[in-house]
C-alpha cells in the first residue's frame, strides 16, 4: 500500500461521506439529483480537476473524469454511484467512485516516473441513479450508456413528486453533452451488501457471476368502498390482495433451501389509501433472486399460480404492469483470472464470489472486459445507516483496483484484444 | 311532496354535484378545505344568504346558516358535512347539507303563512372535515363543536404534503369567530353506505344506534435492508408484518356469522418504500366494527394475541401509535319515536336501522337529542364514485327531514324539556 495516499484516501473519504450525512449514524441520504447529490457532485468535479482532470457530463447525468496518456486511445474506465438509498450506508457505490479516482491518480503518478507505461487512456465515472429510489429504474446512467434503456425514456421518468430526470438534472446543471467513451475494459469495485465475506475473513472477493434476477411490478384492482360498513362478501379489497401476495411471496422462499432464493416486497402505493376507504388500487414491486435460474422459475410460476388464488378470493384482478428478468449471468472469465492474478501477487486473502445486488458493472460486462471486486461489509448490513467496512478493507480494496488498473492501462484484457472493437454496443 | 320545491331540490342538487365532479362518472372528488370545497362552500354561502340566512363559521371551519324566528331561543339544527372523500360519491354528507338547507326553507315559507308557528330558531351546519382523509381524525368539525376534541388539536392537524388544518383553512377564509350556538335539537339525513334498505324495498331508515368499532394505528418497526442480497433470516421485514396483520385482520372476521364483524385496513404508510429496500417501518390504520361490542372484543383480541406471532416471525416490533374504541351506542329512543311518528304520518316505508358507519349525529347525540336518518343506497355502494341514491329517495327523505324540522321547531324532542339545558356539555 502507498502509505500517503492511503491517508489521503481516507481524508477525501470523510470528505464525501458528509454530504447529506444522517444526523447522528455513519450513513447518508442523497438520492440522485437531490441537492446533496448536488453538491457530491460538484465537490467530485472540483477534486478531479484539482489532479488534472478533465470533467465531463454527458445526456443522462454521468459523471466522467478522463485523463489522456495517448489522444485517440479508448479509456480504461473505473468508478460506480455516488447516489444513495434513503437513509442508507456511506459506503455502497461511493466507495467504489473514490476509489477509482485514487486508483487513477496513482496510474498517472506511476506513468509520470515511467514506472507505468500505458498503451490507454484512463476515466473515472460516477453513474447517475443507479439505485433508482428516486426515479426509476435503477441503474440508469449505466443503462443509457450501454444502449440498454433509451435517453428520452430515461429523462422522462418521475419522482413522486411528479419531478422528470431532466428536470432533475437541469436544475442542477448536471445534464450534458459528452458522447460516445471508447472503453477498452471496465472495473469497479463495492461493498459486499452480504455476510459471507466478512464471515469468513476474506479481504477481497472477485465477482465471477451475477444471480438470476425476477423483479415484477403488480397491480391489484378492487373498487373502492366504505371500509366500515360495505358487507365483508360486497368487497374486492386491493389492498389485501396485495398483502396476500407479500405474504406469499415471503412464504414460498420456504419451499428451497436456504441461500437458494431471496424474495422481497420494498414498495407498495395504494389509492386512495385513505382511513375509511377499501382501496381500489395497491400496486407492489416484488423481487425474487436465486442463484439457480430454475429455482428462480419455479419459485415464479408458484406465485403467479397463487395469485390466482388471492384474485378470486378476494375478487380482484392482478395486471403485470412491468416484469424484467435475467439469469444467472456470468463476468467473463478473463476479468476474473485478471483479477485473481493481481490478489495472489498482492497477498490478499480472496474468494470467487456471486454478487446477488446488482451493479453498474452488471451493464458493462456486455460491452467491455469487465473485473468486479468486492471488500467486506460488516455483518452485511446494507441499505441501512449501520452499513460498516473497515478502512483496512477499504484501503485493501484501493490497492487492488489500483494494481487491476495498471495491468489494464498497459493493455491486458483490453476490449481490442478479444474481438478488435471499442465502442459500446447493445446487447 | 312540496311538487315546486321538490324541482328546485333537484336543481340545486345538480348545480353542487358539480364542484369536483370526476370527470366521466356521477363522482366527486372534494376533500376538506381542498379548493374544490372552497368553491361549494361558497356557493353554499350564497344560496342561504339568498334565502335570508345569516352565515356564521366557527374556528374549526363549521358553516351555520342561521334563522331567526324569536331571538334568544335556541336552535333547532340540521345539516351534514359537504366534504367528500377521494373520488368518492356525490351523495354522502352532502344530500344531508342541501336536504337540511330545503327543509329549513320550507320551515321559514310554513312560519310566514302562519301554517307553522315555531317557538325555536332554525340553523343548518356544513360540518368540516367529517371524512378525514385528508386531515385525521374524522368527523373533525363536529368532534370539536360538541368538546371532544380540542380546537388546538384539530387546527394543527396536517395533511400528508405537511399543511395543517389552520393554513388550509385560512387559504379559504374560512376560518371564523363564530361561537357557542345553543341548540335545543340535531336532525340529520344520509345515504345509508349499506345494501339492506334497498334490498327490502325500504325508503326512511330510523336510525337507533351506531356498530360498536375499534380503531388503531398500528406501526411495525424493522430494520432497513437490501432486500436482495441480506439473507432471509436475517431481516427484519416490517412492510411484510403489516401484511401479514391485513390479512389476520380480514381472517379473523371468517370467526364470526356472516354480518357480526366488519374489518379493514384501508391506509399504510411504509417507509423508505423504496424498490431495493426492506422497509424499517409499517404503519397501517386496522378498522373493526361489529353490532355486538362482545365479538368487537373478542377479535380484537385474536389479533393482539396474533400479533405477538408475526412479530416473533419478523423479528419485528409492533407499538400502538393510537386507539379508539365506542360500544354499540344508542340515539335517544325519543328521537327514534318522533321519526316513527313523521314517517307513520307521511306513509313511507320505514325500518329501524343501525349505522355501521360514523356521523356526524354520532358526536351532536351527545349534546342533543337527535333524529337521525337514512334513505337508501342503490346496492350500498359507498365511498365509490358510483354511489347512487334514486331522486324519489332524496324527495322523500327531504319531506321526512322537513316534517321532523317542524316537528322540532314547535318544541317536540327539545333538550331542555328533557333536562333544562341547552349548551354544548362534553361527554
Amino acid at each position: 500500500m502507498n502509505e500517503a495516499s492511503g491517508m489521503s484516501f481516507l481524508e477525501k473519504w470523510e470528505e464525501l461521506s458528509q454530504f447529506g450525512a444522517v444526523s447522528g449514524t455513519l450513513g447518508v441520504h442523497r438520492e440522485a439529483a437531490s441537492a446533496a447529490d448536488g453538491q457530491q457532485r460538484e465537490w467530485f468535479e472540483t477534486l478531479m480537476r484539482s489532479w488534472g482532470f478533465r470533467v465531463e457530463r454527458d445526456a443522462i447525468g454521468n459523471l466522467f473524469a478522463l485523463y489522456e496518456f495517448h489522444p485517440g486511445q479508448p479509456y480504461v474506465l473505473m468508478g460506480s454511484h455516488l447516489d444513495s438509498q434513503p437513509t442508507a450506508g456511506r459506503f455502497d457505490g461511493a466507495y467504489g467512485v473514490l476509489a477509482a479516482a485514487f486508483a487513477a491518480k496513482r496510474a498517472i503518478a506511476d506513468a509520470q516516473t515511467l514506472s507505468l507505461q500505458p498503451t490507454k487512456n484512463i476515466a473515472v465515472v460516477n453513474w447517475f441513479n443507479e439505485e433508482g429510489s428516486r426515479f426509476k429504474p435503477s441503474l440508469m446512467g449505466s443503462s443509457v450508456f450501454t444502449g440498454k434503456m433509451e435517453l428520452e425514456d430515461a429523462l422522462k421518468s418521475r419522482d413522486s413528486s411528479g419531478c422528470t430526470v431532466r428536470e432533475a438534472l437541469d436544475a442542477l446543471g448536471e445534464r450534458g453533452s459528452f458522447e460516445a467513451l471508447p472503453v477498452s475494459s471496465y472495473a469497479e469495485i463495492h461493498v459486499e451488501q452480504g455476510r459471507d465475506m466478512d464471515e469468513k475473513g476474506v479481504t477481497i472477493g472477485l465477482v465471477h457471476a451475477t444471480w438470476a434476477a425476477h423483479k415484477f411490478e403488480l397491480r391489484f384492482s378492487g373498487q373502492q368502498a366504505h371500509s366500515g360498513s360495505t358487507l365483508m362478501e360486497d368487497r374486492k379489497d386491493a389492498l389485501l390482495a396485495a398483502a396476500q401476495m407479500i405474504v406469499a411471496a415471503h412464504d414460498v422462499t420456504s419451499l428451497f433451501k436456504p441461500g437458494q432464493l431471496h424474495t422481497a416486497v420494498g414498495e407498495i402505493q395504494v389509492y386512495p389509501n385513505s382511513p375509511v376507504v377499501v382501496a381500489s388500487e395497491a400496486t407492489i414491486l416484488l423481487d425474487l433472486r436465486s442463484p439457480s435460474t430454475q429455482v428462480l422459475e419455479q419459485a415464479v410460476q408458484k406465485l403467479i399460480t397463487g395469485s390466482e388464488l388471492i384474485c378470486e378470493s378476494t375478487r380482484t384482478q392482478m395486471s403485470i404492469i412491468a416484469e424484467h428478468s435475467w439469469a444467472q449471468n456470468p463476468y467473463q472469465e478473463e476479468g476474473v483470472a485478471l483479477a485473481q492474478s493481481v490478489v495472489e501477487e498482492l497477498g490478499f486473502t480472496h474468494d470467487r464470489v456471486f454478487t446477488i445486488a446488482g451493479h453498474d458493472s452488471t451493464n458493462m460486462k456486455d460491452i467491455a472486459p469487465t473485473v468486479m471486486l468486492f471488500v467486506p461489509s460488516v455483518e452485511g448490513i446494507s441499505h441501512n445507516v449501520a452499513e460498516y467496512t473497515r478502512d483496512e478493507d477499504l484501503l485493501a480494496g484501493l490497492d487492488m483496483l489500483s494494481e487491476v488498473a495498471k495491468r489494464m492501462l498497459v493493455g491486458e484484457l483490453a476490449l481490442e484484444s478479444r474481438e478488435g472493437g471499442s465502442q459500446p454496443v447493445n446487447e
